[in-house]
């Protein structure tokens, strides 16, 4: 499949636009006028560079407010658009975006339109250009890309056709059936953009809030479908208005929204099953997806390990030795894992810095993650050393593809083929990281796509710090979850500690009681829980009294839903982890979210507490 | 008026939250509930804490999902419920908030809610409690306040009364007239909050988007009229669930609220002529709102004046001389004075620190900001010259108040009595300020009310970085018009040269190519704008060859609207400042906003030309 971008989906001067785009593996770019116009760069530059980078330059745009005018503004529109074409011809372009009038259409007649974009048409060919008219959502007379349609029809001119963009269709609920109705040599464009669910005006939420395929509530792939089946061979594009998007690194940006595009190709196959085969669009599958099995460990990043193996210990984990080579030690619990390193650890108290799923085949769920440009984290081995596959996550958490089995292979190299043990810990039961604010979308994109995660509907917590967004990523069967909390804007990369934000490893248990009796008796440091908090949980859950005194005297939470219960506490903090422990009773498949403002509040006080 | 306001508009632990409130004068607080449940204080100790501060507890809130249920579930309501007032009873607070039923309520019954609810009202006066109950917006039965009011009325019990809240009742487009047909003996507490003008759904709006009142869209004092003459005399408290407000300084935003409280009571009293005096809600009115006449001056801070001075005799400025005891030096042309401090300039560059505005009664317009709890700017002044009286804005802006007059009585203490001349410049038009996003919406309301300017809509201009949001507060006359700019969130404490802002003084003059001419000339470096641009122009506005070479020539821009022309330039930014001069024609009263991308652009790419 030809892909394409406009230079309005992400940040920087044409010029880094550009090379952004050229670097992610895009085909071409769409030329959105005002980055031409704000350049230094002459338009020859523009096609020189783009030549130089290999990438077509697919699409000028946007030309507006164009029919249903009076004679006057029809003779000043066609004359605004010879100018425009002829700066087409400068930069090579033979395509420009017609978007339905917004802002100046005062007739509402068909026929009009028709006769007044052929006329732009007749006008285009002069200069070798093709006009794509596209629908806009929010359109005066002209907002249904079936009623485009209706109009290119009409106007039945060679060099007239269709702009398909799928937020004007998607946005406002059409159905994107009607695509296969149209004939495909009469598509000249498509354009893909994916948005959250929001109930708000299109225009705002057009402006502001799209996202890339994948990381919004759009069925993209139902969409691809009906394009495919179309006949469609062209090009297919990304166009984003994004806030964050707009303000984030331009080459990230630039390999998200790639990602975004081989991720749907991926998904519209396996919808289409066969029939995306050998089909003119081009569409092209990914090496397989495999669900993960479960955590294979959990990587915590020190400069000092005394503090992190001693919480281990309170917590029932067992030393398994250190690592035949480097300077990183495996502790383990039931299935739980843990791994200490202290390689590149220097400043750094204590931190999550990555973990292991496991996954039938670790070399193909690799190539995929490859395929989707995640970024390969370099791991030397020797030939007695079992390989490691690992990737960089947006948010700098190395993950690593394992094979599943019960005892990991790598186990040896500490020493001990067996970790497993029974005992109180039985396993990962999720792992929460928080991400800076720039980098959500693409680091939901990039955990579901590589690691072939499902998103949960978000969640928002109160913290004294702000709200703390929340989103859980997880396979159906809950071996492997993840929660990602979107730090407050402003906090994260704060040097005050009381704000810093905490990721943590939460461990499973099937008795949460006696683990936090032995941790206490041990010496563990709990994460205090206020008194109030007792006395509203009499209130909400009319538990007797003996058990909320258990409850408090532990500094247990507890949470309830009508699946079952969920009991948890959490560790104190060191450096920027903690641990918690949890106990799931019953069908609970939550993760005590009512409970998430109470920890936020007491590691808030803490913190502030141990300032002075 | 007795002012309240509830702890979830502010950042912070309870205990931060409770000596915000106290120190920005408010009468009492709302505990919201949750805000106690995550805090480490007893219930008692937040009584006493509150006693010691001098706060009232007003309310208790929120008590959710209670009326239009089957018995079992009435049943559980009410043992919670009563848990609830044993915990009001240790707080000391007699009055809870009962909100209209929006999760659990499955039968529509008006009778069977005013008898559940009477059930509540009979429990609750065993322990001395009042409940205010609250129709949200999205209740799923109960959603207007009048239909509160109904129910209240069937209820009737002396202490079952009704809760209103402005955000409830505007954002529904109810009116609010109804209000004065309640017996005010029954309202038992009234929130405020205002919004901006949004279209989405009323949850999201409500849940995120509030804002004090005087920082949105709603006629508040239009409702606070309505409440004087309803009869009302309790207390009016703010409940604002804000984003923004969340994670801000908790001091400030509590000033930020009461500072709206003590503004919309003036501007109801205005509303309401002698209406509002001696009314039993006490709504008090400020010192009389005064019109500014214009700029006295601008200043510009920096270590090593020789650059603005060499750009501002470039521009045609006319050095005026040493302030007699400060390293002040004042410069002028026409009617724009600027002055250049290097007081406290250790490490700045160069940055627009402050300005003045004429006004006919400095010292009444000081005694207003007071009155506004706007921070006063320390100055000295000996006895032979003039006293000063300034305020410092929420971008730490100083605002000087002069008196009204062409020649400045402080001038002579520069040597020179007479600072105007005619000339090519005529005054200043307009100063663009940067502000932090967490500051905004307090900025607004600020300026805005301690300098009696009205705000415009906003709007939103693509950059490099990011969209910069952009909002005029200025004058009916245009004597004087503040831009204010939204730095694109990460960038405001940026190291990074390219990213940072810069802030600007506008020039005004009545022939810009003279003046472009002479600045040119002089030596002056002019903000570069792209060839690109000009064709754009062309395009756009059909200007003919001649007038368009000499725009590009000077490196002006143009825009043009169904009233006037505007030209204008901009110089290459010093530090983080830069100046721009500007010309109108006819009747153009706005800003050239199609134009800053241009500018923003060019700042970018010339910033990251000079990192290397």
């Amino acid at each position: 499949m030809r892909t394409s971008i406009a230079t309005v989906c992400i940040s920087g001067t044409l010029e880094q636009k550009m090379l952004a785009c050229a670097k992610a593996g895009f085909d071409g770019i769409e030329i959105f006028e005002q980055d031409l116009t704000v350049s230094a760069m002459s338009p020859e530059e523009v096609k020189a560079l783009a030549d130089r980078l290999g990438l077509t330059l697919d699409l000028f745009q946007p030309f507006r407010d164009f029919e249903g005018v009076d004679a006057a503004t029809l003779a000043a529109n066609l004359a605004r658009a010879e100018a425009k074409f002829k700066l087409m011809g400068r930069l090579g372009i033979d395509t420009i975006l017609l978007c339905s009038n917004v802002g100046t259409a005062t007739i509402n007649d068909d026929a009009l339109f028709a006769a007044q974009i052929r006329e732009l048409g007749l006008l285009a060919a002069a200069y070798g250009v093709k006009i794509a008219y596209e629908a806009l959502a929010w359109g005066t007379f002209v907002n249904t890309y079936l009623h485009s349609w209706r109009l290119v029809e009409l106007v039945d001119l060679p060099n007239v056709g269709l702009c398909l963009d799928s937020f004007h269709i998607l946005s406002r609920g059409d159905d994107p059936a009607g695509i296969e109705t149209i004939d495909a040599e009469k598509i000249f464009f498509v354009q893909l953009a994916d948005a959250p669910v929001l109930s708000m005006d299109i225009l705002s939420w057009s402006r502001h809030y799209r996202v890339f395929p994948g990381e919004g509530g759009f069925e993209l792939d139902t969409f691809m479908g009906h394009l495919v089946r179309s006949g469609y061979d062209g090009i297919v594009s990304l166009e984003i208005f994004n806030d964050v998007f707009r303000q984030s690194n331009v080459e990230r940006t630039a390999v998200d929204g790639m990602r975004s595009l081989i991720w749907l190709q991926d998904l519209t196959c396996t919808l289409l099953g066969d029939g995306a085969q050998g089909h003119p669009l081009g569409i092209r599958a990914l090496p397989e997806a495999q669900r993960p099995d479960g955590f294979d460990y959990a990587e915590i990043r020190t400069e000092d390990p005394e503090a992190v193996a001693g919480m281990l210990a309170q917590l029932g984990f067992t030393f398994r030795g250190q690592h035949r080579r480097k300077p990183v030690t495996l502790w383990s619990a039931g299935a739980a894992r843990i791994i200490i390193n202290t390689q590149r650890s220097r400043g750094i108290t204590a931190e999550v810095s990555g973990f292991g799923i496991q996954i039938p085949d670790a070399a193909l769920a690799t190539e995929r993650a490859s395929a989707l440009q995640a970024p390969a984290v370099p791991r030397h081995h020797t030939p007695d050393e079992q390989p490691l596959h690992g990737i960089a996550a947006p948010d700098d958490t190395e993950v690593f593809f394992g094979t599943s089995a019960a005892q990991p292979p790598w186990a040896v190299e500490f020493g001990h083929p067996h970790t497993t043990e029974t005992g109180l810990i039985t396993g990962i039961d999720h792992i929460n990281l928080a991400q800076p604010w720039q980098a959500f979308d693409e680091s939901v994109l990039f955990y579901t796509s590589t690691l072939n995660l499902a998103a949960r509907p978000g969640t928002e917590v109160p913290s004294p710090m702000g709200l703390v967004r929340s989103q859980v990523l997880r396979t159906d069967d809950g071996a492997v979850r993840l929660a990602l909390n979107i730090v407050p804007h402003g906090l994260e990369n704060t040097t005050d500690r009381a704000l810093r934000y905490p990721e943590h490893i939460a461990l499973h248990t099937d008795d949460i009681f006696a683990l936090a009796r032995r941790a206490a008796s041990a010496g563990m440091e709990f994460l205090a829980v206020p008194k109030n908090y007792y006395e509203d949980l009499a209130a909400r859950f009319g538990l007797d009294a003996p058990t909320l005194a258990q409850l408090a005297e532990l500094n247990l939470l507890y949470d309830r839903d009508e699946h079952g219960e969920f009991l948890h506490f959490y560790t104190e903090t060191v450096g920027t982890m903690f641990f918690e422990v949890v106990q799931r009773r019953g069908g609970y498949d939550g993760y005590g979210a009512p409970n998430a403002p109470v920890r936020l509040a007491a590691q808030f006080e803490r913190n502030r507490a141990m300032q002075y």
